[in-house]
C-alpha cells in the first residue's frame, strides 16, 4: 500500500462554539471537489463529533485513527483525545480546558515531526482557558512556546488582500512607542524571508508599509515616527533587497490599484490594517502565523457560542484556512 | 422677472490644480440632467476659465455677473475676483495667494448674508497658503475664524456610509489623551443637532461609536479609555435621547448589515474612519463640514498639481459635493 501524505491536523477549538460544526461543513464541502489528495485529521473526542454530524444531517464517513500515518483523504479522520468531550454547543466551561490544550499539543507535535504536514486551529475563548490557568494571550503565543519560536507574527489572507499588523493586541496609546527602526526591520525582514520559503505568490510583489500617523505625518507636521523611525528602517531594508514602499497614508492606501500592486500591506496597529481586509472580505479572511517551525492557519472568527447550537455557522473562513495550509510551502 | 434663488458658490481653489477642471466638468454633468434649479456661482478669473474651458473642448455659456443675485441655473455664472489669475496649471505659486483666500471670504459672506444658499471649495494647498502668510491648518480652521463658530466638525459622506472623526489633524500618539468623556458629549450632541437640523436623512438612524482600542478595549484589557470615558459618555448621550451604539470593534464594525444600520460612523481618529469609507467610494465622497453657521461641502481630494496638466482629472467628488450642498437643509 503507497504511503499515506501526512495530513493537515485541525484542533477541536472550544468544543461549546462552532468549530466542530465548521470543520464536518468544510470537510464535506471539500469531500465534493475533484482532485483534492491531503488527508485532513480531527483532534477530537469521535462520539461528540458523530452526535454533532447527526444534528447537522450529514452522512460522514468518520475513520477512527490512532496514529497521524492512518489519515486518508476519502475518510473525515479522528484522532481521539485522551478524555471525552461533551456536546454541550453554547454552554461554554473550564472543565473543557485540559483537552481544548491537549489537542493544541498534540498537533504542534505532529508538525515539528513531520507526521503532519500543517495545523489548522479552531477558536477557543481566552477566558475560559484563563479561568482553567492558561497563561498566554492567545494562540498564537502559545504556538511559538511550544515550538520555541520567539517572533510570531499575524499575517491575514484572503483573496483580495494580505495584511500584517507590526502590533497587535495593544491599547493604541502604546503603539506610537513601539514603532521604532529596529522593530520594522526586524519583523519586515523575517515576514519577508517567510513569504519567500511559505507564501512565494506573495513575495512576487512589492510590500506597502502604512504609516503611523494620518497623511502618514506630512512630512513630520503630524507625528514624527514616519520621519525619525519608518524611513530610515525602509532604506535599509531596501538595502536588504526588499521592495517595500515609503510609509503612505493609510486613508488612501487601499485603492484597487494599490491591492494590484502590493503583496502585503504592513500596519502599524491592529485595527489599521484588520478593518479594510475584513471590511473587503470577512468571510474568507484567514489568519496565518508566519515566524513559527511549523505552518499553522486559523479562521478568522472567535468560537460564536451564542449561534453554536442554531447550526447556521459560516464555514468559508474555515475552509479558506484548510485551503491556505494546503497551499503552504512546508520545507 | 422672478427673482433667482440663492445661488451655491463655488471657490477657485488653487488655481494651479484640478479645481477649474473638475468645475467645468461638472457644471456641464449637471447642466445635461433634467430637473436641477439652484444657479451655480463660481468666484474666479473669468478668462482663465474661459480658456481652460476651450482646452477642454467645452462650449461653456459663461456668464460674468457682479452680483450673487444676478446667478441664473442655466448659465455658468462667474464673479470675478479683484484681480486677474494666469492659467498655469500644475505650477503652484504663492503669488495665487490672495485671490484664493478672497475666493473663499466672498464665498463666506455671501453665505451669511443669505446671498448664496451654501458653499462648495475646490481643493487649496496648504503650504502654497503658508508661504504667502495664511496662518490656519486648513479650510475648515479658516471658515470657523470667518463665521466665528468654535466647534467645526468634519463629516464625510458617500452614498454608502458616512463618518465623522473625532481627532483630525494630530499625531497617533495624541489620540488617547484626547478622548474624553466631556468630547464625546459635546461632540455628538453637537454633531446630532447639527444632522437633525442639515441632514435629517442621517438623523433618523441611529449613531455607531467605534471604540478606541482594538476589540474596543476587550474589558479593559486593551485599553482603559473605554470603560472610563467612552461608555459614561455614552450613557449621558442616551439620556439626551441620542441614539447611539456602545464602543464597537472597528474591525468589525463596517459589515453590510452595519453599513445599512448606522447613519453616521464616528471614529476616534482621522484613518480610523477615513481608510473605510474612502475604500468603498472614493470617488464620491463628499466632506461636509457641520458646526458652522453656513454650510459647506467640498471634494475629499487635493488640488493634484500633478495631473492637472493633462485633463484627466475625475469630478465625481465634486458633482457629489455640489449635490450635497443642494441637499443640505439651509434653515
Amino acid at each position: 500500500m503507497a504511503k499515506n501524505k501526512p495530513p493537515i491536523v485541525i484542533t477541536m477549538g472550544d468544543p461549546c462554539g462552532i468549530g466542530g460544526e465548521i470543520t464536518l461543513k468544510s470537510w464535506h464541502y471539500l469531500q465534493a471537489r475533484p482532485g483534492r489528495k491531503t488527508p485532513l485529521l480531527v483532534l477530537d473526542d469521535p462520539q461528540r463529533l458523530q452526535k454533532l454530524s447527526s444534528l447537522l444531517g450529514f452522512t460522514t464517513p468518520f475513520k477512527i485513527i490512532h496514529s497521524p500515518d492512518e489519515a486518508q483523504a476519502e475518510f473525515f479522520n479522528i484522532l481521539p483525545l485522551s478524555r471525552p468531550v461533551p456536546l454541550a454547543l453554547g454552554q461554554p466551561s473550564p472543565d473543557n480546558a485540559p483537552m481544548i490544550i491537549e489537542a493544541i499539543d498534540r498537533a504542534v507535535q505532529y508538525c515539528l515531526n513531520g507526521r503532519a504536514r500543517a495545523m489548522v486551529t479552531n477558536p477557543i475563548a481566552k477566558n475560559i482557558l484563563m479561568s482553567a490557568g492558561f497563561a498566554f494571550a492567545g494562540h498564537t503565543e502559545y504556538l511559538a512556546e511550544l515550538t520555541g519560536d520567539t517572533q510570531p507574527m499575524m499575517l491575514l489572507i484572503n483573496p483580495k488582500m494580505a495584511v500584517l499588523p507590526l502590533t497587535i493586541h495593544i491599547s493604541l496609546n502604546q503603539v506610537a512607542g513601539r514603532i521604532s527602526k529596529e522593530l520594522l526591520i526586524s519583523q519586515i525582514s523575517h515576514l519577508h524571508g517567510e513569504l519567500q520559503k511559505k507564501y512565494p505568490h506573495l513575495a512576487q510583489k512589492p510590500l506597502c508599509l502604512l504609516g503611523l500617523n494620518p497623511h502618514a505625518g506630512e512630512s513630520g507636521k503630524l507625528g514624527s515616527e514616519e520621519l525619525q523611525e519608518m524611513i530610515p528602517a525602509v532604506q535599509h531594508l531596501r538595502q536588504m533587497h526588499i521592495d517595500i514602499s515609503d510609509p503612505t497614508p493609510a486613508d488612501t492606501a487601499f485603492s484597487p490599484e494599490n491591492l494590484r500592486k502590493y503583496g502585503v500591506f504592513i500596519g502599524c496597529y491592529h485595527d489599521q490594517v484588520l478593518t479594510p481586509i475584513k471590511m473587503l472580505d470577512m468571510h474568507r479572511t484567514v489568519n496565518v502565523t508566519l515566524g513559527l517551525k511549523i505552518i499553522r492557519t486559523s479562521p478568522d472568527h472567535g468560537t460564536a457560542f451564542g449561534i453554536a447550537p442554531h447550526f447556521t455557522a459560516n464555514p468559508s473562513s474555515m475552509l479558506a484556512a484548510i485551503k491556505m495550509a494546503e497551499k503552504s510551502v512546508n520545507k
